[in-house]
């Protein structure tokens, strides 16, 4: 790439896409599906510079319409910069500043990488109908060429959304030794169903136009726009969520301009939808849609490898995988899936699920925090940690959880907040995984450099295998919960060993408060209003431990932690249901 | 209808479609949107028996590719019974044995009332490209002239689905005098933009088929099939849920058969969408669809009537909107705007919203929570109530809040349970308004002929009007609730004043086990484990005093209702917040 002008601010400025011819052995290349290409050409893009020691080039893959122009312009005078430019440049939130950026248009493309448009040279002739199927595996492996033949031995990481969150999960499977760190947003190992029936029907109104003439449309005539304008309407509607189209259309109509055509109605959808289609034509070629949109279809790495898990168990880069809110093309659940896969095989991965109302076209859009959830996935690891900044109470707590938890020990932390009690415990080691419902403290843990899973403790732990953890921690969290029970449970399918703390209602004040005054207790411990605490399961010690013994739940260790003297007094006589404000245990399955 | 042969259990047995040709003035049938039909031909089926006193009718309107056959078989060897055959029969949801049952083809429809491919008795051809542009207000004027002309002055129930629940709603609007009873399932006002957007990429993919030739296509070659199948299978994606495709068909593949078209895949999904759109081209005319889907997107209650509420002023019926939990083409959210604008209009009118996981279809296969809600909701006024079977502290508080609402009162319970209370006070009236979240008792409410809506306290009242109600009535609510505080507020803005009772935790038994044992209080008030309780929310009198002071809320009277003698002693010495196991208070604004 080259910066042909000074950057604007936060733009990468002004960019040519290049085009490169792969080297290839003498047989071509080979597909995977069985055909072969006798030339291969692609086209791409970069952003930044290359370090000395060639350890910073990110790869991003782009989607099925995308191309290699990811940021920037081509001209001054461009009306829109590239598909991603607003996660793209010098401080954004894959850094240019930083990061040396590649993006090359996917082969079967039609936007300088060979494809079904291109010319086959051994006819002179477009490819057309001859072109061979392609699956994301050829994507990657055509990626791969070109990072190489650019002289780059590792990617610093990979990165992209939709179907280039599918590239970017072939890349970490099947280069393992090349991938650092692995950025899946938005994607799936495979389609759903119902987004399987879209390609299909997206397809069957490109196979039912008759100027596609079986492929084989290039020429003077115009090809199959009426149908490729149909699939990337129907495309247009799964990108945005139902919410985002009501605001941005609702029922509203357009002032009639011409006369409409029968059956086609005046409502701003409609105008919208024919406008993406009627654009979507003049850039884009019908049998790249076809190949493309097979290629995705047939993209399903838990068949191609038994399982998800075993998918994953070679992979060595740090996965990152994050899901939109509102998007039902890729849902949540398949990320969470793909996430879960590879905490099953023992990789270091983070989920994160972000609120996002835009639908699938949310990681196009919607960016703010995508972007500061990729920026602190690829921070460099962090400085040693500074004095922190925390209550006595909860530094007393932290000391007393680090003198139970032995160095080297595999550490779950429920409701981890900052990751700042994780990080002490393990470093930034894989050995720790983090959980919590904030994406603020999710951010952090993932500067730490540590994994983390954004999720609500009542949703259950399900991702996370049978005893993969020596200790889970669950600190100030049991009482907010829907389920305590569900929830100690859960932690010791997970660990070996759970570190338990709450507060005891049956602490002395307490006692005295609601005895004496007939309110509600309100403590450093309790602090919140009956009405509008987050503590809706409040216990004491004495019927946690109850509990436990009917659980068969061993408690191994107690703690209590008092406020004062007089409780620090009650607890050393063993009046510790009297004496503690708060309590911490240690448990085990008995 | 005639009952040829004898029934089957709970099947209406043989049955036969009927044709009736409309008197019409000499004009003939003027549409709304401004054309002319001569003639009018109406295909219907009729079930069970007509009432001497002809007050038996029910009315059912069929969604976009229903027909007049809704149940039982016209030939016993038929492989399938009409679309509706679950819900229609004897002891069924709408049963026979009470009813009468009346279904019609619509306008515009191809399956035997006049449409597109009708003969025009102007030219002796088919209308064609000819036929002028219904709307869903057409379709129920043809309706009401049939069931004049069958000699019915007034219909007990009009009720349908989807597309046929807009005509009910049409009925509603248009006919307040006619209709006793309305039932709109899974419908809406009007189509959500995204709705409306696969119509628009449906109708286009007919539209763009060559062989429509402009919509006279009639005659010896095949008509736009593959437009139609096309938009067919479109629609058969929007009517499942995400889940059921994935549960259905997933990513299987169908054994392969013939060497497969390129580009089609050997997924079920495409087989069975396939299936679908050639099965619907054996019976359904694309000419029809376009006029139906078209009458469709332009429904719209509140464009037509200026508000929604408005719409519903002068509605007679009885009106049940009932919501399909994983419907996405008709989300719950639209029907539960629909009914809350009823209630704006000071309406009787009941929502309920069924989890049913099939999406959108639910209302024609998960029919068993429906049929149970509808057969509450058709049934007769109840007989005098029967000596109720509770305890003796709910009925002391029963008989507590019936001294203190006048007769004549409008009254909203919250948390209403099975509708005893509500009964009691307000009769069958829509004076009173029950709101719960079990399905249980809302069909029990129903049955007792008295509005309710189901529906998460949490969620908010949203749906009820400012100051609609003279009393709000809150039983053992409050402290079950994530935010009492907000429901307080919200009692009051829609009631003059409120009725709330909780359990006291400052009463003496409470305070002298957490004092003295160091356990989390049991009681008869409170009989949950700590860790399963539903109440989150705990309070005493005295904070409960305190935040109504806080929040300006005025305490006009206090009931404290204590569990045995000491408990009353203290009360009476005015030791409430210590003798009071539960407490009833009423609250007004200040």
């Amino acid at each position: 790439m080259v910066n042909i002008a000074s950057k604007a601010s936060g733009s990468v400025g002004l960019v040519t896409t290049q085009k490169l011819r792969l080297v290839l052995p003498p047989e071509g290349f080979l597909l995977e599906r069985g055909g072969v290409l006798p030339e291969l050409d692609v086209a791409y893009e970069t952003y930044g510079r290359l370090d000395a020691d060639r350890a910073n080039a990110v790869l991003l893959c782009h989607a099925l319409s995308g191309d290699a122009h990811a940021a920037g312009r081509h001209k001054p005078e461009d009306a829109k910069p590239g598909w991603w430019d607003e996660m793209i440049g010098p401080g954004k939130g894959l850094d240019t500043g930083r990061f040396f950026v590649i993006c090359a248009n996917i082969l079967g493309g039609c936007r300088g990488t060979t494809g079904p448009s291109s010319i086959d040279p051994r006819t002179g002739r477009p490819y057309g109908s001859t072109f061979p199927a392609i699956t994301i595996g050829d994507m990657v492996r055509v990626q791969q060429l070109l990072v190489r033949q650019l002289g780059l031995e590792k990617l610093y990481a990979v990165m992209g959304g939709s179907m280039g969150g599918m590239q970017v999960l072939e890349w970490a499977i099947r280069f393992p030794g090349l991938v650092e760190r692995a950025i899946c947003i938005a994607s799936a190992a495979s389609l759903s169903a119902q987004a399987l029936a879209f390609d299909i029907v997206g397809r069957r109104s490109i196979m039912s136009d008759p100027k596609l003439a079986g492929g084989d449309y290039y020429g003077a005539e115009p090809g199959p726009d009426d149908g490729l304008a149909t699939a990337r309407m129907l495309g247009h509607i799964t990108y945005l969520s139902p919410e985002i189209m009501d605001r941005k259309f609702g029922r509203e109509k357009r002032p009639s301009t011409l006369p409409a055509e029968r059956f086609t109605t005046s409502f701003q959808v409609e105008s919208y939808l024919r406008h993406q289609g009627a654009a979507f034509v003049e850039r884009f070629d019908a049998n790249s849609y076809l190949h493309i949109t097979e290629a995705m279809d047939t993209y399903d790495i838990e068949d191609a490898h038994g399982s998800l898990a075993d998918a994953f168990r070679a992979m060595q880069a740090r996965l990152l995988v994050v899901a939109l809110s509102s998007d039902w093309l890729f849902p949540p659940e398949q990320s969470l899936e793909l996430a879960a896969a590879a905490l099953q095989a023992g990789r270091h991965v983070s989920y994160c699920l972000l609120r996002a109302p835009y639908g699938h076209d949310a990681f196009l859009v919607d960016i703010e925090h995508l972007a500061a959830v990729v920026g602190a996935f690829l921070a460099p690891p962090p400085a040693p940690a500074v004095a922190a900044e925390i209550g006595t109470s909860e530094r007393r707590e932290h000391a007393l959880v680090r003198r139970l938890v032995p160095s080297g020990a595999r550490v779950l932390d429920l409701g981890c907040g900052d990751g700042r009690l994780l990080a002490q415990l393990v470093g930034d080691s894989h050995l720790g995984l983090g959980v919590d419902i904030s994406l603020d403290h999710v951010i952090s843990v993932l500067a730490r450099g540590l994994p983390v899973f954004q999720g609500d403790m009542d949703e259950g732990l399900a991702m996370i295998p049978d005893q993969s953890y020596d200790f889970a921690v669950l600190g100030e969290t049991l009482q907010v919960v829907r389920r305590p029970l569900k929830v100690l449970h859960e932690m010791l399918r997970v660990a070996r060993e759970g570190i338990v703390s709450f507060p005891n209602f049956a602490n002395w004040n307490n006692r005295a408060r609601i005895g004496l005054t007939g309110r509600m207790p309100k403590s450093a411990a309790l602090p919140f209003d009956w009405h509008d605490t987050p503590n809706i399961h409040l216990t004491t010690l004495r019927d946690f431990t109850d509990l436990c013994r009917l659980e068969k739940i061993r408690i191994t260790r107690v703690f209590p932690i008092a406020a004062n003297s007089l409780g620090w007094a009650l607890n050393r006589i063993g009046l510790a249901n009297l004496g503690a404000e708060r309590v911490l245990v240690k448990i085990a399955r008995l």
